[in-house]
Parts: C-alpha cells; structure tokens; sequence
C-alpha cells in the first residue's frame, strides 16, 4: 500500500471553463500519457489542479471522470484539503465514492491555526475512509509549518502513509531526511515538491517526486525519476539541465501560471487559470515556448 | 459615504451551528447592543464573522438576517471576499440585494498573488455593485501585503473609499499615516484593526478602528473610540489598561478563539468557532472569564 507515495506522482492541472465547470474530455487528453507513461500516481486537485478554487460538486466530477478514464491502470490520488474539517471529510468519502485509490490533504488556513487543530483536522479527515492519506506540507500556500513532532504524532494515525515536504531552505535536503527518518514509521514515504530540488531530492534518498512537469510532461519527468532512483548522476545532470529553463520559469512566476501556458501552447486545453490568478503576458508565453522547445531535443 | 468608514466599526462573531448554518437570532443577539450603543458601523462577516468558513448561501442568510435586525439604524459593511473574482463578486451583489451599505474586501489566496492579479481582482468586484468598498489588508490570513502603489492605484477605482490596514510592525503609526495621505485621496478613509494598537492609530489621526472588541463589547469600545477622537489622553489610557487584560489574550490565541469564549460566557450564544478551530481551554477560557471581570468596573 505505501508504494503508492513513492517514484514520481504527476499533477496535471483541472481545466475548467471559466465559471469553475471542469471539462472532462480535456481532463482524459491530459491523463492519457500520463497513464501510458507509466508514472506511479497521479495526484490530481493538488495545488496545481487548483481544487481550492473549485466547488465540491466539480471536485467530485473531476474525480469521477479522471477514474473512468485512467481506469485503475495508475493510482488516483486525490486531493481533499478544505478550510473547514466537515468539508474536508466529506470531499475524502466522495473521493473514494468516486475511485481514488489514496488522499493528500493539506491544512489551508485563513485564521492560522495551532498544532492541535492540525492535528485534530488531520485525524478527523483520516477517519472518514480507510484510503491511505499523504500529508500534504505546503507553508507557501496553506501558511502552515508541521513540525518534525507534529510528522510524527500524525504518522501513528493508521491511514496516514506518506508525507509531502517543501524544499528545505537553510538546511539541506540529506541533512532533512536524516533527521526525519528516526521520528517516522520505516514503511512512511517522505516526497518531496519544488520540481528543481527534486532530483536532488531523490538522489539523497526521498521516496517521492511530487511533480508538476510529471502533470505535463510524463516522458522527461519519469526518465530523471528513474534516473535518480538509480543513482546515474550524469544521466540526472543531463535531464536536469534541459529542464533548467522551465525551473527558472517556475521560480519566477509560480508553476501554476507557467504550466497552464505551457498547456495552452502544446494544445491539450485552452483553459485557464481561475481568476484572479491571471495568464502570462504574450512576452512570458514566447519564453515558456523557448523552454518547451529545447526538450524537444531530449532523447 | 465616506463617513461610513469612520469611527468605531464593529465586528461581531456570525453564530453558527456545528455544520456552518446562520442562527439569526443568536446574530440578532449579538447584533443589538451594537445598534443600542450607535456604534459607527456594523463590519459583518470580517475574519471575526468568519466569512470564509461559510457557504455562499449562509452568507447571504447573514446579511438578510442583519439587515433586518438593524434595520438601517446603523450602516452595515459586509465582508464579500472569497478565492475566486467570479465567486466575489457574486458576493458582493448578494450582499447588496440582502441589505449592505458597504463592502469590504480582502484578498484571500491560495496561490499567491501579483499586484496585478490583486488590482484586477480589486476592479472587478468593485465593478460588481455601487456601493462604497473598503479594502481589507490583513497579510496575517490573506498572505498578501499591499505596497503603497497598489494602495493609491485601488483608490482611483470610483468605489474604492477605505483601507483597513493592519498595525504596523518596525514603522510607527504616525509615520505610515504620514506617509500614506499624500498618496491617497484626501476623502479616502484610512483605518486599523489589531485592537491593541487601535486607540494609538485614533490618537494619531487614523480615521476608523475596525474592531473585534467592538462587536462584543461596544460600550467600553464606543468610549474608548470617543475619547481618542478627542485626544482625552487619560481618558484613552484608564480604558485601554482595563481592555489589557484581553489585548494579552488576543495576542495570545487570536482573537477569534478569545472572543467564541467571551461570547459563550457571556450566554449571547453557544455558538462555537468553525473546525479546525478549537474552543479554548477550560483553563484559558477562566482566564478570559477575570478579563471580562475586569471590565465590570469600568464606568
């Protein structure tokens, strides 16, 4: 069961038309390679499929029409983070009515919350259904930092398997998962997102990719996950290098933005983001098209 | 019009059931020695409201039920943010077809925001409705933090009439008053909240305190308000040390938390904060207990 959280988990976006309505024929275009691919999950309403902005009822259509088209041939993870605890157990039971094989639920705060409510909200949504949960950690956007000991207290709920870290700042990746490993379960994933750490990330040991190119662009993601998970560091650098322009691009303008270009311009969808999050400018399209550009030379 | 977003405005809690349903005569409670005291304003559905944990329909019952207790007696600002453009301005002419006489409006992220994705968001909900819109900087839960050019770009949209700035952290008071006035309208309102600094933001010229202890306690908040208007310096400070007591507690916990407890000791209602979040302590709650105790004596 805890396979689930471990290689590359790809986050494609939920295109939706602009009132919100997700469109599920461009949801399955989106799917389809990442299924015959071969990623290990797919994790789909995470923060790149933009599931805060969504009702409950286009969550569940979402999740309804990603497993009839991925038909169980690659795992579905769904994510269910919600500002209310109610809401948040009631979009986990749909997402298992509705075919996912696993939750990530992330703790989106507007008055910030303590440890304990964390922890509350966590073991309330985690006994909704008997799905393997992955704690998503995110202070970008839920400004909210888990502790190691709050990790810890988290991974003795039964149905929580996996966690989903940010990139370190100051310190250093190795130097994390060292300190982390003896406060967690032996059989709990630790991932990592930030799509140009997570190489890194891999190479030093992490059980997971929590991608958003893997969302886009399966083939180059899954070639440096494995890449990774075999140690082949020259391999890795020459993956890693191509990709540095779209990494750049992510840094720069958040990856949502850059990806939902990115989709427009490969012509899987002309969907958009949810505004107010606004499309790049015409000058920044031409620079995500520059970055497409060079892996097309990826072998 | 501008005058609305002078003075004491007043936040009151929106009592709920466990489920996020609006008891409206629990808010009509609650809603009374407000008009009774003639506070300045009635800031409804502000974070002390909750607003964000409520469906759109429980919002609009909120308003209905407001407008129809206050009946005009005092003018009612109504929270209308929410994630989505399309979502807040829906808000907004609900808001105003319910009965509000104002909006205020923060900027609630997920993904974070540009200043252009800000001031486009800002437009279109102020576009939505003729009512006069007060900007709701609060970085603490929306994780946005206004620049002074996005602030003097809002106040040459025709609605947009206030600020609610939070209180500074390095600079004083009077130096960003000092500051800003130059490069806003000089009608434009410029008012505070963080009930703790709010006599001091009076004392030195601001023109409204946006006020959780208001939408409690409008007695010793109308006094407090009055005295500072008129520079009553020992008047300002005899009630601002009996208000110490809770100023502590709400840095301590949030204000939100203190003010459920204050408002359930005080048996105006049951109501508890939306999950996550967590009652007090019974410890902690005593304590807010001797801070109301406090205030008896207060003439």
């Amino acid at each position: 069961m805890t396979m689930l959280f471990h290689g590359l988990s790809a986050f494609p976006i939920t295109p939706t038309d602009p009132e919100g309505r997700v469109d599920p024929d461009a949801l399955g275009r989106l799917l389809e390679p990442l299924v015959e691919t071969g990623v290990d999950s797919i994790g789909l309403l995470g923060s790149t499929g933009g599931y805060v902005y969504l009702t409950r009822a286009e969550r569940r259509r979402a999740v309804e029409a990603a497993a009839e088209h991925v038909g169980g041939r690659v795992p579905l993870v769904v994510g269910v983070g919600a500002l209310r605890t109610d809401e948040a157990r009631a979009l986990a039971r749909e997402a298992q009515a509705a075919g996912a094989q696993a939750l990530l639920l992330a703790p989106v705060s507007y008055t910030p919350l303590t440890e304990e409510e964390v922890y509350q909200h966590y073991r309330a949504v985690a006994g909704a259904t008997d799905l393997p949960l992955c704690i998503y950690n995110n202070p970008g956007t839920t400004h909210f930092t888990f502790s190691d000991g709050l990790l810890a207290r988290l991974a003795e709920i039964e149905t929580i398997k996996a966690v989903k870290m940010p990139l370190p700042g100051t310190s250093g990746l190795e130097e994390e998962l060292a300190r982390l490993r003896p406060q967690l379960p032996a059989d709990f994933a630790i991932g990592y997102s930030g799509d140009w750490g997570c190489a890194e990330a891999l190479l030093v040991g992490a059980d997971a990719w929590h991608s958003v190119i893997g969302g886009l662009l399966p083939a180059p993601a899954l070639k440096l996950t494995r890449a990774a998970q075999a140690g082949e560091m020259a391999e890795v650098r020459r993956i890693d290098d191509a990709l540095q322009p779209l990494w750049s691009l992510f840094r720069e303008f958040g990856s949502l933005r850059v990806v939902y270009t990115a989709v427009n311009l490969l012509a899987l969808t002309d969907a958009v983001p949810p505004r107010p999050i606004l499309p790049l400018s015409p000058g920044d399209q031409e620079r995500v098209a520059a970055a497409l550009d060079v892996l097309r030379d990826l072998e």
